[in-house]
């Protein structure tokens, strides 16, 4: 694969991972007219929760930051499934970023610019999006941060 | 109605209910395009919450499931509403599945499961979505689940 | 500006504010297709949160509706940045909103209802919308309220 975008993650060390599996009754991602909607991606590496937890009660801000950038790398990683090739994404539409978060935790934004950061440094200008970011009260497998997309695409 | 997902509904013994009117100041579907934005539709069963409180904090995981359920025939019966004949239905393009939730509560997808296997179930392929299961703090009317849903439709 | 909606906002007495700019990585809007997606919106007036707080913890109703209704103000400030002319709002497909709450509240409609009441007022039957309402853990920087939007847009 010799892509603008695959050029770019090798650039910056990164490597896409095999696509998670659903972890329940439904599939990865659906296309629909030029949208692709991703379904909410948790901070899986392998097959194990990177970080599991919430903000405010014991997970630093750090490691939520760490959370939300993996959650990017699978993002792609479903990108890179659904489409073949990434320099089909002509824009990273939408995200919403939900944090599991103690009631005193106010930093979400914070927390999902890990994720945000990484898919302008990936994408560029493409990768710039409207945003979502809020606190939940939990999250699926005790994962401290998901991210769910919608992407434009071309072909 | 002869239409094939009436029929699949009534070999599921499934009744589709008067589609529920708003609690609020919101209408139940808007269409733009070839697609359909479905309301937030909790487990209302006739004029009542069929099951209130949270999972973890007194809900059972096979009560919420059951409540998952129900939001999946009342977004189907908003569908009916909206389009007349079901089988305008091309793809359930994606679901949120909102899940009230205590904090160690960490089950969300297998409670959305109840929905989303009832959506297969009836629309077959054209069911199934791209999906995100959250934990949240508190649901309206008490409400143990709510799921709002994205559909791409014909005609 | 003299368009029938900044007509309409001058006959509420409403002004529009510059814009929030986001409080971090991302962009308040992006448009696809004939729809623009604005990113979550909090009750900034000015420089700050309007209503910080928890809804069952410190909050009123009427001052979660008075948030609600700060949001749909900053949500059409950005449909105003990104359009240039309000009148191009051809319908305001989607509402998500957000309330932090207390886990035993459960009024989240009415307090959502403080922001769709003034989208109503303003564009009248375009401003009829489909919405989840929810409560959640906790907003970025304590925000009592959070709304995000779909809109359908001309030109």
């Amino acid at each position: 694969m010799s892509s603008r975008i695959t050029s770019r993650l090798a650039a910056l060390g990164i490597t896409i991972p095999v696509p998670a599996a659903p972890v329940a009754s439904y599939i990865p991602f659906v296309r629909t007219g030029q949208l692709l909607f991703i379904s909410g991606q948790i901070c899986f590496e392998g097959s194990k929760v990177a970080v599991a937890g919430k903000l405010g009660g014991g997970v630093s801000l750090e490691d939520g930051q760490r959370a939300a950038r993996i959650c990017a790398i699978n993002l792609i990683a479903q990108m890179q499934a659904a489409l073949g090739d990434l320099d089909r994404v002509v824009k990273v539409v939408k995200l919403t970023g939900f944090v599991a978060s103690a009631p005193s935790f106010t930093d979400q934004p914070k927390v999902i610019n890990g994720c945000s950061d990484l898919l302008v440094e990936v994408f560029g200008e493409a990768g710039k999006h409207a945003r979502s970011a809020v606190g939940v009260a939990a999250l699926p497998l005790d994962a401290a941060v998901e991210v769910e997309a919608i992407v434009e695409i071309s072909g």
